[in-house]
């Protein structure tokens, strides 16, 4: 292609938010049909709940799904509360994740909202239900935990699995085109994006033979999240605190 | 337009990334040129000088320009470290500003690094050498501390003048097209994008008069930057601390 490539395209534009919570480094997104108005949230987080309806009231979208990668370890997630604030709104988690939701999905199950489509693959290893969301037309995905900007997530709790995360991780994400975005759950170094092909040549985990990889996971000897005890129960029901 | 509106463009491929320092709060963006792989770096902090020289090279690029939006009072800048790692790379501020750099802009001038071009345009009120960097192929402006989503930079300090920030922001920022988006210098709620229409609509200062505004920002009783004593001395001279 030439410098100057063409792109001509005839996709449905999409409103697109990236928001971060600076205690747990977590990322939230906000993805929302331009034409419809019809959107969905990933990955939110309770404390920040009306930060994140604010804007989507402010856009004028109209909030179909709250959204989990996973059942998260390290913070609570907001689609209980969502749910409260925007009427119709449901909750959507993995099948696999054994957490209470409204709706469930599984390999190849598609989530629509407009004229926008997410195609949900399963990448388990670091929990059971761990779902990666790609987003074909406008070529990102969202990884959860699965894989992180040069890292990814921990395998020593909930279901975790080395062997199992290096092949959910290299045949469900990094096997996607080399320009496709990947959105993680959490960044602790400011960084916010990266690609298929920057993981795939730089990742310094993921690069490893699946043997080196499981040793590396093996070793991390990381302390656990501070608030895990309270966080993974609320999370297997949309955030709610049990009393 | 129908929803399923016909986008065709015909414009150089922008690698961008966007960067947070969890610190201070403040934004730092890399756009590098496809096709050439000349890239230019806008308000780097000098604490993380080494993560965004790390991606720099990943990605490929040949970093032209580190960039200032302003003097800034809350970090120094990163730029005289990025100057000492990439050979051939050159500071660029304001001419208004009164800092040392190896090149000055002022309003109207363009900064080019391969075949992307941004507008300078001067947006004092914050400081006097404020500067709004646009790139109008990708329709991103770059605000500093002239506009923060849903704010804007604070006046009691350097050379803050509150009715003159009312007139840059209203003259040169508001004045792009409603779908621009706006990537500013700092976000202290984990918000990272807003474009040119919500801010019109919903920013809680600058929607209102003029009277009104300057009101609003003579009564914020913040308390002095934390590091005010040292960044601006420091940020004087691409963030070179004297010894």
């Amino acid at each position: 292609m030439s410098a100057e490539e063409q792109t001509c395209v005839d996709i449905s534009p999409l409103i697109f938010r990236q928001l971060f919570d600076r205690e747990t480094c977590t990322f939230t997104y906000i993805l929302g049909c331009q034409a419809t108005k019809e959107a969905i949230i990933i990955d939110p987080v309770i404390g920040l709940v009306e930060r994140d309806a604010k804007l989507i009231k402010e856009l004028g979208l109209k909030l179909k799904y709250g959204m989990n990668t996973h059942v998260h370890a390290d913070h609570i997630t907001g689609t209980g509360k969502l749910k409260e604030i925007f009427a119709g709104c449901k909750s959507i988690v993995s099948k696999r994740s054994g957490a209470k939701a409204d709706e469930f999905v599984d390999q190849g199950d598609q989530v629509m909202f407009g004229n926008q489509t997410l195609e949900c693959r399963c990448t388990p290893g670091h929990t059971d239900g761990c779902m990666t969301y790609v987003c074909h037309d406008h070529k990102m995905a969202f990884t959860g935990d699965a894989l992180l900007i040069r890292g990814c997530g921990r395998t020593d709790f909930q279901q975790g699995d080395s062997g199992r995360l290096f092949d959910s991780v290299h045949s469900q994400i990094l096997s996607l085109p080399g320009g496709y975005k990947l959105y993680v759950a959490h960044d602790y170094k400011g960084c916010t994006i990266t690609t298929v092909a920057e993981e795939k040549q730089f990742n310094p985990r993921l690069t490893q033979t699946k043997e080196k990889f499981m040793e590396i996971m093996a070793n991390l000897n990381l302390s656990a999240p501070k608030y895990i005890d309270k966080a993974v129960p609320a999370n297997m029901m949309c955030g709610y605190v049990a009393e």
